[in-house]
């Protein structure tokens, strides 16, 4: 099965900690040895790394992990291939514009083999099921809302129409970001943490590696980590249920936060 | 000014050597300091590493020029900013998708502040004119040959005359790619040279480094390297002519080669 990772802040922030743990992931703490990726948005920009091998022989993952890129939004994905050859063009997250935005799209699951409707605006490249479904998701909000983007409510209530289709087809856990806001949707597993004054010490559960974030923080960041399965040993990491959209919005989650949070 | 580079291949070559020579120009010996973008395909897929900072400050840039990454379409550029504030989403090189392929583009120039024709599928994230010029030739393309892409004599003959009307703007090199041919036009400087066999030593003329061509290669390997201004000393570099839009594939010029090359 892939993994997930995505993270939202409210101030840039970067993802090393987390990415160390999600990484080992990737063909030795478990097995998504298919290649990876990671995109951080940086303003209405984007870097994207990816590789068609295991994240952890991979000399682009290991620059990733080092090199401390600060970011609001970021989207990774650990591939264990279901559909669709072992390829760059394979690897998630996958890209494309709407509105002006990049939108920024990674999926962990199976949408089996059925068709999906002929492509309008937007056609995959790969052979992927995920990147049909990113181009049958935009490409419907494009037929919906046409060239102006919607507010955040009608959007999320569009979004949430989408993905209740698409995952009638199978499992459709997935992170997608504009940029501004992360919509993470869980069909199976998916997990949350904000982390946010006071911060504590965080314990990795795939490596040896301990974090104090009151070090590295200052009173007034949020920033919330979204993941397969949880990263970390010792904090509260919240489950998503089945079916739930959520929305996350500087390092907060502002639509469908579990009561309990 | 800004400076182009791409590179077509008839087998994945790494562009380390004409990298780094390119890379000494953003900031050390030339003034392109406002940020740097290299993309690689790799089949149909592709990745892209920027960096607002100056190419020779940029961690990214010294992993990319170290790292030999194998490919047989590269787009770089450095930038000088002339319009669009100096950011991310600004950086050359810009992807979009088009006819299921991704379509690479590089700019090096100015189109003035006249506003262009409102954008129909492809819209800019960011405020450059070039990321403007690039939507319009995507967009012309995809409403003149709808979802079919044209055979290339018909696809050159479009950019042609696309890039004949922009260029009436201002200063239009550029390279531009789908990952299978490689489209280069000038406007005031942009040189060529194809390197096959036998193959020789090259020296850098930004850095002193000499390579010897004849020890990394077969005789049937054949790669065209594209640049604003020549990169060796020793090489046969070939001028284009102002107004002149050539095709690349395989590591040759396909169409619009110099008759003496």
């Amino acid at each position: 099965m892939c993994q997930l990772l995505g993270m939202n802040a409210n101030v840039p922030t970067d993802i090393c900690f987390s990415f160390t743990g999600f990484q080992r992931r990737g063909g030795k703490t478990d097995h998504h040895s298919d290649g990876f990726g990671i995109a951080f948005y940086e303003d209405k920009g984007y870097r994207l790394f990816n590789d068609a091998k295991p994240a952890i022989q991979s000399s682009i993952a290991k620059f990733v992990s080092q090199y401390p890129i600060q970011s609001c939004n970021v989207i990774a994905h650990i591939r264990k291939a279901t559909q669709g050859e072992v390829q760059l063009v394979n690897c998630h997250p996958f890209v494309r514009e709407l509105w002006g935005q990049y939108w920024i799209f990674a999926h962990n699951g199976d949408l089996g083999k059925k068709a999906f409707n002929p492509p309008i605006f937007y056609r995959p490249a790969g052979t992927t099921d995920s990147e049909h479904a990113f181009c049958a998701l935009l490409d419907t909000l494009r037929v919906r809302f046409g060239e102006t983007p919607p507010p955040l409510e009608e959007l999320y209530r569009a979004i949430r129409e989408i993905t209740a289709f698409l995952a009638q087809r199978g499992t459709f856990n997935f992170v997608l970001s504009n940029g501004v806001y992360l919509f993470a949707h869980c069909s199976t597993h998916l997990h949350y943490v904000i982390r946010r004054y006071p911060f504590t010490q965080a314990q990795l559960i795939d490596e040896d590696i301990e974090v104090d974030f009151s070090h590295v923080t200052t009173p007034n960041d949020s920033v919330a980590v979204i993941a397969t399965f949880p990263l970390t040993s010792n904090e509260q990491w919240i489950a998503f249920q089945s079916g739930d959209l959520k929305v996350f919005h500087q390092g907060q989650c502002v639509i469908g936060a579990n009561p309990a949070a």
